[in-house]
């Protein structure tokens, strides 16, 4: 069984196996683990959502992000009513496998008001700032 | 009081007060939203880290990262005993306010393992690869 932990110390290029490496995932209570969209040309971190092991295997088997909605509490597959999908480039876990980064090819904007990016609250001193108007349009 | 959904059509430019809006925050049973930090040079995501209002606060007062740690159930600023600390550059929050991007200016390597990010496994076709060995001596 793989440990995550005896990895740490793993040299480059050590392999383990993708399913016995999804079962030490560690997922929370509701079965998810938070998964950051990021920007593949960009780098911008475009949004942070949730994936299951379902999603997490329906992503990397169609090479389009796979979500779970919370407030649906069924899988998602981004962009599947504006859109506004996301190609996967790759997908990264992290040293104690309760995070994910995937690269991806956002199509149009990531963010549900068609801000390019959901990260538009921005703090300035006292205040939160709207950083960027939410364009009326779909592009 | 300040509603958060909102915001999602308000111009660029708008802003609410920052206690208000904290008041608004989507923390989780635990009072924690995750926190994303990105390298403020050169745009790689580093870690993903979890927060409670008073990291949020004590954050946004010294312009040093403090993260909750879920393991030790206390604050935890970044660096304390690595001396890995982040310099805090802009802290914004999501559309729905219930996850935060951190940019900052990362001192040494911002994972526990010495490697520069903590996202350095990487799935590869149905395996995972251990990206990047790690560094035996610190930085």
């Amino acid at each position: 069984m793989v440990d995550i932990k005896s990895l740490e110390n793993a040299a480059h290029g050590t392999t383990v196996g993708l399913t016995e490496f999804l079962d030490r995932v560690a997922f929370n209570d509701q079965g998810l683990v938070p998964a950051i969209a990021q920007d593949n040309s960009s780098g911008t971190v475009l949004m942070l959502a949730w994936m299951n092991r379902q999603a997490i295997e329906q992503t990397l088997a169609t090479g389009q992000v796979v979500y779970f909605s919370r407030s649906r509490n069924a899988l998602w597959r981004k962009g599947e009513t504006s859109g506004h999908t996301q190609a996967l480039v790759s997908m990264r876990f992290d040293c104690d496998a309760d995070a994910i980064l995937l690269a991806v090819e956002q199509q149009g904007p990531a963010c549900h008001t068609n801000r390019d990016h959901c990260f538009y609250l921005s703090v300035q001193g006292d205040e939160v700032l709207v950083d960027g108007n939410a364009p009326s349009v779909s592009v």
